[in-house]
């Protein structure tokens, strides 16, 4: 595709496979000075142990805890990948970039977040197990949600900066949030969405585009990519309990963070239907909400899921976040862009950003709230591990650390998404002209182009297939009696 | 789209959303009164156990039930979802209705459930735990199944109406055939599927349509939805072994479910191949029956799966499955559209109605033929549970008892579905005229038309497309702000 | 569709019947005379054992292993069933054949491996349980990827004679590597790979056909098809981890072949993307790169993902294996089917058998380099079970072993699938023409045909095309010939 170079240089045949080589490369290094196998992995501790402790199932966190990291493995490459498809003709770049990002965001996630919460301070080694595993995966989300605001609009080298400052900077957030002020955030209401919605929206204001309705033709859905999105908006939802309860403590709070996450999800799908249906002259659902909003409410309990929120509490929640969630789809999204200068391809304001703060304040004020008749001497300790340098904490300080907690995150995201941002709008990156966002030509190898026919042939083309639509109809009177 | 209306007022923009609205709270206001957290998920407990019966892994049922409910959990909201996405231009109905029945219907499913299971007479409070989120799912599968019978034929208001009464009737029909006459079902071949099967055949019966001819043009399937099903049927059929073995009790009962769920669902597929290829004059094989009757073997032992059926037990059972259920979708569903006027949208009949009676019958006949030279002394109180007021019960009553679970489950079924048809036949509901059946359109923005055209149209179609690319490109902008 | 009978007969209206029921009847005498419940399966023990033995979670295996089936189930069905769909009008056969197959193959795999592997001496008796699920998957995968070799060009007739003698082949040589050899190779880089990737390269060797390109016009993807495919991509990605832990010891082992394996293919889809843009003009990428080659660090790491091959080695191996992989895919297939006329539709050379080869090597090499000091003496014993016949095996002998094994794949692979190969010749499966290949049509009854249309519109369609096709028609053969 020629006319692609001669209106901007999409070219990433140098940059990309640089990139991924040196940076595989640079994984591979400091993999072999700084990561080995945790304690329940190598094998060389067996004698320092009882025999019984290495083998025993009861004493082995793998099978408690593996399950979870599947369910949470397949949201960040199913879930995100396959909502990010609803995209007309952009649906590899959603899946495959992905693909791509995940995959160097994780291992860089292992070393980041090893050097600032596992490093042993006598072997300078990080050890890594399954738990290690679902941290990486979290970490890697808070990027994948800032790749929904530009979605379409950067190219792969692009996405892969993103992402090595992103893991960075939540890395660093992460230990301010959880070991500096001893806030809790099982789900990451404020680590992982608040901090990844306002980085990747700040960058999308960095690398605004004027013209971007020169590529409207591309713009939107077709049915069948709408289809394919709710393949990742379903896995999303169904296992975002095993988000939220992923690394909890044993016991008590793990079930209660699955309970309260499956409930809050619950009630937001009946509260985005209704704001959806309203929001249309007859009624008519709109794609774009069922395919987000529904999903807002597991967002907003990020925090709060393992706190004894209650039942219904949970529902509450919910229910105000559909409404949120899908009103932003409706009001926020359109101002964002017009006024702000703000272009958010999958909306990730509605989704993450503004439900993250919502979460992080549900947080706080359910911590403030907590009472020992509620929670029980113990119970208090156990939930916000009130043990160590923190034992003489209140809830209601717990409660203002955790609001401060949602401020850090937010700063770091706005501040982060400003300065890698502007090194995104270096030109020596390859991002598409505006003409060809939203296009899967401009950075993959399409095999047929039968959806994207240049109008003037549209036409005839119907002309050819008036014929089939006879036999079409007669298969289906049998398939329907079937 | 005004032409709709004109025919008849698809009109669901005050409906909807007030039924949703109204319900959720409903459901806020109910869970506050009456639903708590179980012992294993509250933290208040603490001081009332040993600390280590809390946090031990060995004594926390989360971690041994929470993979079968997550395995639950995506048969119903991805394996019943998508498995109905087979029509060419009702995907967005079957996969996003789905979504919301099934949102509500685990609400209350958690309540009716929980009242008439396990209501706590001193708090009159309902403990949920884990295992209470799978018998929820559980419940909204039986409501989930009728929705198949009448697929793109009703609003989703009415499918809100059918999922509350549903959800109510077969808490009541649980209650009887669990607790009153102590029926084994650990998979549901009565309570679940037998149940659902036949309410919604009747509402489907008493919905009838003459004229739903005028929509032949929108019925059958196209090549990539066809695809979009299997995504559906296989994870159904994968997950069905966590499906009847997810609430069994521990031990080897839980182990055979499994092992013969496994077993009887792959000799289904060869049968329903081998009937389906028999079927056609070349031997090609049809989608339909691999998508549906594929899935009869795990319908079949939802019941028995548990027992001692023994391995080549199961597989008899899958055998005759696949082909009664094939034959049910070549010569069975025509005939019940002709002559009882039932209108069965994916044939649940096949699927769940027949297989289920047929597991009901298979359950009954081997619990009554239990022995001790089989089961042991132990096993057989085990098995079928003969304590407290039944631990005078023999095989052979046991056997009664479950036959007459059976005529419980079909009861409930025909005359609740009776009842609530004719609730659904009120005008006030905005389901589709005739000729707008099995069409996306009526309930859902779709961004563009290319494969739902009448062959007439189709060349103005492309006049149309004129208007329509603003419109789309207006739904674009719209959907790319958001 | 008589044109096709006219050029050749494929009507299986006959063989495809008579060959399902027959097997499964054979299945069903068969399972009934050998196939009996395991100890935890089985309820009469419960006398002979400690009440708490039976129902103790602790020691219910069951929960440990279950979640790691289900993962390995939806790779074998999901997984490698959509990985094939991605042929512009191949998916239903990719997907309902793979269906077929494997529902087949893994009740022959239970008969099979019980009769090598656990056959009780004193009964006569094969006892099975949820391990035994696992290990039957595993067997059928063997079958699948050999299906990779052949999709589009076989009957599902041949198909399932393919599953017969695989299978069987596949016990024989897994009992000589694992029980004779005592090779070590949990995750099957030789005992499924390699010998899955010869045995259907030999097949489609002996099945060569000279005038493929006259199906030219169905090879290759269409847009929706390569999505479709990357849900079996993503699938097989993600829930490798489990596949090469499923069946390891409890313990450290199972605990580093999933960290390994998670790393490892981590490591794969960078090189995978830098060589996929490396390869074309502008530095685009190749969906059938993403698709298959991300995947070769899983199969690299069959055999050592349990050893102590430490998170950086893994990282090595993944970074190499996608480099050959991709590399294999541009240059190797096309050399194979010009110069060794092997036409290999999904590339399962690229994908299976060298990687698998590769993983042989890197196995036989890091056993023969384990030492104490790494592993510790007790280390040593569990990793490579040094006990009983085998407790003076050194680690040198060991790696020998594990070259002996991987040459037994080999030769089973080549030997096996050149007399299975001349036993599919015959001319009595059913089998389409050359112009007939890759083409539903001929085994399924498709509903619409827009996306084939009749021979006589093709021209001016392709008019409408002209531009495109010249890319297409290349992307197509270089599609096929990966």
């Amino acid at each position: 595709m020629d006319y692609f170079s001669r209106q901007k240089n999409t070219n990433i045949r140098l940059t990309l496979p640089v990139v991924c080589f040196v940076w595989q490369i640079a994984m591979i290094i400091l993999f072999g000075v700084f990561i080995r196998y945790d304690e329940e992995s190598d094998t060389h501790w067996v004698e320092t142990k009882a025999h019984d402790n290495i083998t025993s199932d009861i004493e082995n966190d793998f099978y408690f805890r593996y399950p979870s990291f599947q369910d949470v493995h397949v949201m960040i490459f199913v879930g995100f990948g396959f909502l990010m498809t609803f995209l007309k003709r952009y649906s590899f770049g959603a899946v495959g970039f992905n693909f791509l990002v995940a995959s160097f965001g994780l291992q860089w996630a292992l070393l980041m977040q090893g050097w600032f919460h596992s490093l042993d301070p006598q072997t300078g080694k990080i050890f890594i197990g399954v738990e290690s595993l679902i941290n990486a995966d979290f970490c890697v989300a808070g990027c994948l949600i800032a790749y929904g605001a530009v979605l379409g609009k950067v190219s792969p080298v692009q996405l892969l900066v993103m992402t090595l400052f992103g893991v960075t900077l939540f890395a660093v957030e992460e230990y301010i949030i959880l070991n500096l002020l001893h806030a809790r955030d099982a789900g990451g209401s404020m680590v992982i969405h608040t901090f990844g919605g306002y980085y990747g929206l700040t960058i999308s204001w960095v690398l605004y585009r004027p013209n971007l309705n020169q590529s409207k033709r591309m713009q939107g859905s077709v049915y069948h990519s709408d289809i394919f999105a709710m393949i990742g908006t379903l896995f999303l939802w169904m296992f975002w309990p095993s988000f939220n309860s992923a690394i909890t403590d044993h016991g008590d709070g793990q079930h209660r963070a699955a309970i309260n996450t499956y409930l809050c999800l619950a009630s937001t799908v009946l509260t985005t239907v209704a704001i959806s249906s309203l929001s249309q002259k007859t009624g008519k659902l709109d794609m774009v909400h069922i395919q987000n909003s529904t999903l807002a409410g597991g967002v907003a309990l990020g925090t709060a899921a393992e706190f004894m929120i209650s039942p219904y509490g949970a529902l509450i929640v919910g229910f105000f976040c559909g409404i949120i969630s899908t009103m932003g789809y409706i009001f926020i999204s359109p101002f964002l862009e017009k006024t702000l200068k703000i272009q958010d391809t999958c909306g990730i304001h509605n989704l993450h950003a503004m439900p993250g703060v919502i979460g992080g304040i549900v947080g706080a004020i359910t911590a403030a709230a907590a009472s020992e008749s509620v929670y029980g001497k113990q119970g208090l300790i156990n939930t916000f591990d009130f043990t160590g340098d923190f034992k003489d904490r209140t809830v209601l300080t717990q409660g203002g650390y955790q609001a401060a907690g949602m401020c850090v995150s937010i700063v770091f995201g706005v501040v982060g998404g400003a300065i890698v941002g502007s090194i995104l709008r270096l030109p020596i990156w390859g991002d598409p002209a505006d003409e060809n966002c939203f296009d899967d030509e401009v950075y993959w190898e399409v095999s047929e182009h039968q959806e994207s026919i240049p109008p003037i042939l549209e036409y005839n083309n119907h002309m050819i297939h008036k014929q089939q639509d006879l036999s079409e109809s007669n298969f289906s009177v049998e398939h329907c009696e079937s």
